[in-house]
C-alpha cells in the first residue's frame, strides 16, 4: 500500500549540509499570525518556527522530484476504499484531483504560512466536505502523504539528525492541514445545524 | 513549547539492535479486525502492519521511561491556550488527566489492536467532545506527543534507519487515534443533531 520511491533514483543527497541551506532558505521563509490569533495559538501549539519553514524549503527540490510517485501512490492508496474512489469518480477527475494534490504539496515546501495559505487549505477543505468525505478518511489519506515523504527524506538526507529534524518538520506542516480541516469542516457542520433549524422554524 | 527530553538521560541504546527485538515482539503482538470492515481498511489506508506494532513493542521500554516528561510537556503546552486550561480545570483536575494520558501512551506501545483498544480510545473521544473541546485542539495537542515520542526515539536510536523505522510506526499509530477521536466526534455530532431535530418537532 506504500509508495516505493527508493530504489530506482539516484541519490542525490543534499550537499552541503541541510543546515547550510537551511541558513539560506531563512531569507525567504514567512510565517504571518496576528499575535494571540487562533492561528497564533495553533502554531505555538505545534512548535513551528520560522527554522521549520527553511528546511521544508531546504528539502523542497527532492520533493518535487519525487512528486508524481507520491501522489500516484496517495491515489493507488485510496483505490482500496471503494466509498473513497466513487467520491472520487463522481465528483471530480482523478486527472483533475492529481493537479490540485501536487500544487498543494508543493506549497507545504514553500516555505510560506500566511492568510493565503490557509485559505486556500480551508477551501479545499470545504469542497471535500461538500462531496461527503468523512473526516477519518481524510485524515488516514494524510498518512499515505506523510509515509511517502518520510520516505523520501530517507532516501536523501544520510545523517540521522537531518532526517530528524526534516521529519518533524514534516509532521508539524501535516499537523497544521489537518487543523485547518478539522475547522473547516466544523464550519460545514455548523451551517448545515443551523440550515436544518431553519427549515423545521418554517 | 516543546518537551526537552534529551541531555541529562543517560544513554542507554536498545542493544542488541532493533530488528532482533522486533522479531521477538512479533510473538506478543496483536492486531484483530474484521476483514472488510472500516477499521481493516482504515489499518490499510495508513499501512499499518504487525511488524509496525512490534517496533512500538521494542521502544516501550524507553518511552515508559520518559513517560512523566511527555506529560508534563503536554500539559505545559496546553497551558499555552487558556480555553483549554479553563477546559480541564471546569471538568476534571490535571492529576486525573496525568493518570489517564500515561495509560494511554502506554497502550500506544503495547502491541495490541484490538476492540477493547478501539472502545477505549472512542470513550476519551466522547468525554473530550462532552467538555467542548474543538477537534483542531486535539489534534495539535497530538502533535505534542508526537514531538516529544520523536525526541526519545532521538535519544535511544543510533542507527537512522531504526529512527525510521520507529517514527514510521509511531506516526502511523498516532493517525490512528486521531482516525478513532474523529469518528466519535462524528457520531456525537450527529447525535446533538438528532436531538435538536426531535426537540423542534414537539
Amino acid at each position: 500500500m506504500k509508495t516505493k520511491v527508493s530504489g530506482y533514483f539516484r541519490k542525490e543527497e543534499i550537499k552541503p549540509p541541510l543546515q547550510e541551506h537551511v541558513i539560506n532558505e531563512m531569507k525567504h521563509v514567512v510565517m504571518e499570525r496576528d499575535p494571540g490569533s487562533s492561528l497564533d495559538k495553533q502554531l505555538k501549539m505545534i512548535s513551528m518556527t520560522t527554522e521549520d519553514l527553511a528546511v521544508l524549503r531546504s528539502v523542497q527540490p527532492f520533493v518535487a522530484n519525487h512528486i508524481e510517485e507520491v501522489v500516484t501512490g496517495f491515489y493507488s492508496t485510496i483505490a482500496h476504499v471503494p466509498q473513497l474512489s466513487e467520491i472520487i469518480e463522481r465528483n471530480s477527475s482523478v486527472e483533475r484531483l492529481r493537479t490540485t494534490l501536487e500544487r498543494h504539496i508543493r506549497e507545504m515546501f514553500n516555505g510560506k504560512i500566511n492568510r493565503a495559505f490557509v485559505e486556500q487549505r480551508k477551501l479545499i477543505a470545504h469542497i471535500h466536505f461538500r462531496i461527503g468525505l468523512e473526516p477519518k478518511w481524510y485524515i488516514s489519506a494524510f498518512q499515505d502523504l506523510q509515509l511517502s515523504l518520510l520516505s523520501i527524506l530517507d532516501e536523501h538526507l544520510e545523517e540521522k539528525k537531518d532526517f530528524y529534524r526534516a521529519t518533524a518538520a514534516i509532521t508539524k506542516m501535516l499537523n497544521l492541514e489537518q487543523q485547518l480541516v478539522l475547522e473547516a469542516f466544523s464550519v460545514e457542520e455548523e451551517k448545515a445545524r443551523i440550515k436544518i433549524e431553519e427549515q423545521k422554524l418554517r
